[in-house]
């Protein structure tokens, strides 16, 4: 009987995830965070532990972060390098994300917010705008999610390019990589997708001189981490007509406060970091595959690099 | 140097036609439907023209309707069925539909209008739903726009099938025929699309006895045309939680008057019938060719059928 330590939405998720766990492997005892036995357990699911707390679990074989970025992990300097660091990947996360990214693409190719205000006035006006094909994507960051965005998007008739900091191969597809070439594919894009990892090189990434590299009226989406944009450079970008539109499901407050003005900028929509999390389920059975990995002598995947960073 | 008389869209809509005509076909000359020689055309443009008006066109070679569905042409007794008519159906048609269709199914499976709601409250709520792969969307009418919207749902991970009135063979999709399965495709549809051919045999098709035949909650989408559906049946439907939510971009009576209570139904989102009208330079285009082919001798396409009406 292995144990699993849970930190991640609390005391009131820990029925879900041991419904979840008993679902998906019988054999995983889950414990709360601050129930006794916590500390003994060899597996630990967790968003944001308190400093110092896993290196004082004597038994913990592997981590597992509650999310796909596992920066709030690694920010604790006390954290136990030797023990293996899962990021949380089930294939469900990376398809929501596409679900997402699409449903954000089509809202600003569509001009939902304009819809709605029409439907508010009961004001019947026939506009047409472009189509998916006139309007060229980049998006920023190529790892699973940022691949299965770009064939949605693909799939929908839209101009997809990508731009990573590594360079990636995707067959059909533009691929820009690195510094140098962040130039020539800001200039080719008309709607810029951010689902970049969390790391020090790409914090504040989205400020007002990057997106003054666009085409004037070019829009974005983020849907990545808050910390990769500077909200104040995207309400004063949006205001100066350089960007036409955008939608961010992330914040670097979160919730976002509710006198913050991102939330009744006009040409602005704001989505509550919903983008692609994962059921409890879901979770749960990708968190126990893996230990049955681990409990198989086989390496559990996709391990946090620290190299990269992610 | 042919001419081609236009009633679509009002003069106001000439100089635009002019221009389309003038790139795409510099021989054709336009002329408005009210100006002088237009009873002399060879070609008519036309969304409802008066009844008797295109059997007194004397040298009339072929008659392009403005839109997918003719109905408001063929509506007409004196309708001169030796001339040909040929439906609207240039690339960009379907390719749009298809984005409104993706569109409509994302903002029903990530429930957009919740997501304004919270927005409009300063409200941060990380609500989760279900995956496009958990919902069973059924497409009616698998014609050039349903087969197209199909196939751009299934890219998005949507678990598709269709139904049309004769049956179709569509590679990996599960395509219902007539009467006889329509229960059973209307008992496996989370998500119905309606794209059906404006037809006797479709009119209020979309009314309480349909809709009954779906599994309770299931949503809607008809962005095929106003005839299909029976609004007040519709709206009873949403009511009494049969139906969970509805997308409808057309109506019987257009402009929806300002005081229909589909305007401010909290589960019901109207759009503007602006699903797929191509641009009139994208339909100049696709006119330009037809009437090219005709003068080649060759037979323009899609003609409309008499015998199935569309």
């Amino acid at each position: 009987m292995s144990r699993i330590a849970i930190k991640s939405g609390g005391p009131a998720a820990l029925p879900e995830w041991r419904a979840g766990f008993a679902a998906a492997a019988p054999g995983i005892e889950v414990i709360g965070w601050q129930e006794t036995g916590a500390e003994q357990a060899e597996y630990a699911l967790v968003w944001d532990p308190e400093p110092g707390r896993l290196a004082a679990m004597r038994n913990l074989r592997c981590v597992f972060g509650a999310g796909a970025g596992v920066d709030l992990i690694t920010a604790d300097p006390g954290f136990p390098r030797g023990v293996p660091l899962v990021r949380m990947a089930p294939p469900e996360a990376a398809q929501r994300m596409g679900e997402y990214i699409a449903w954000a693409a089509l809202h600003l190719l569509r001009d939902g917010q304009r819809i709605a205000r029409q439907e508010a006035a009961r004001h019947w006006d026939e506009f047409h705008g472009r189509c998916a094909s006139d309007l060229r994507v980049g998006v920023m960051g190529l790892g699973v999610m940022g691949l299965k965005a770009a064939e949605m998007l693909r799939g929908l008739g839209f101009a997809v390019s990508g731009w990573s900091r590594m360079r990636k191969s995707v067959p059909g597809m533009d691929c820009f990589a690195g510094d140098a070439e962040l130039d020539a594919f800001l200039a080719r894009t008309d709607l810029l997708v951010s689902l970049l990892p969390a790391t020090e090189a790409t914090r504040g990434i989205l400020s007002a001189p990057l997106l003054a590299q666009l085409p004037r009226g070019a829009m974005l989406v983020n849907a990545g981490r808050g910390m990769h944009q500077r909200i104040d450079d995207i309400l004063a970008t949006l205001d100066s007509g350089q960007l036409s539109a955008a939608v961010l499901d992330v914040f670097e407050t979160e919730p976002l406060p509710p006198d913050h003005p991102a939330w009744t900028h006009p040409r602005l929509t704001v989505t509550p970091h919903l983008a692609s999390t994962p059921s409890r389920p879901e979770r749960a059975r990708f968190v126990a595959a893996q230990i049955a990995r681990i409990e198989r002598g086989e390496a559990p995947a996709p391990l946090w690099n620290p190299e990269t960073g992610y």
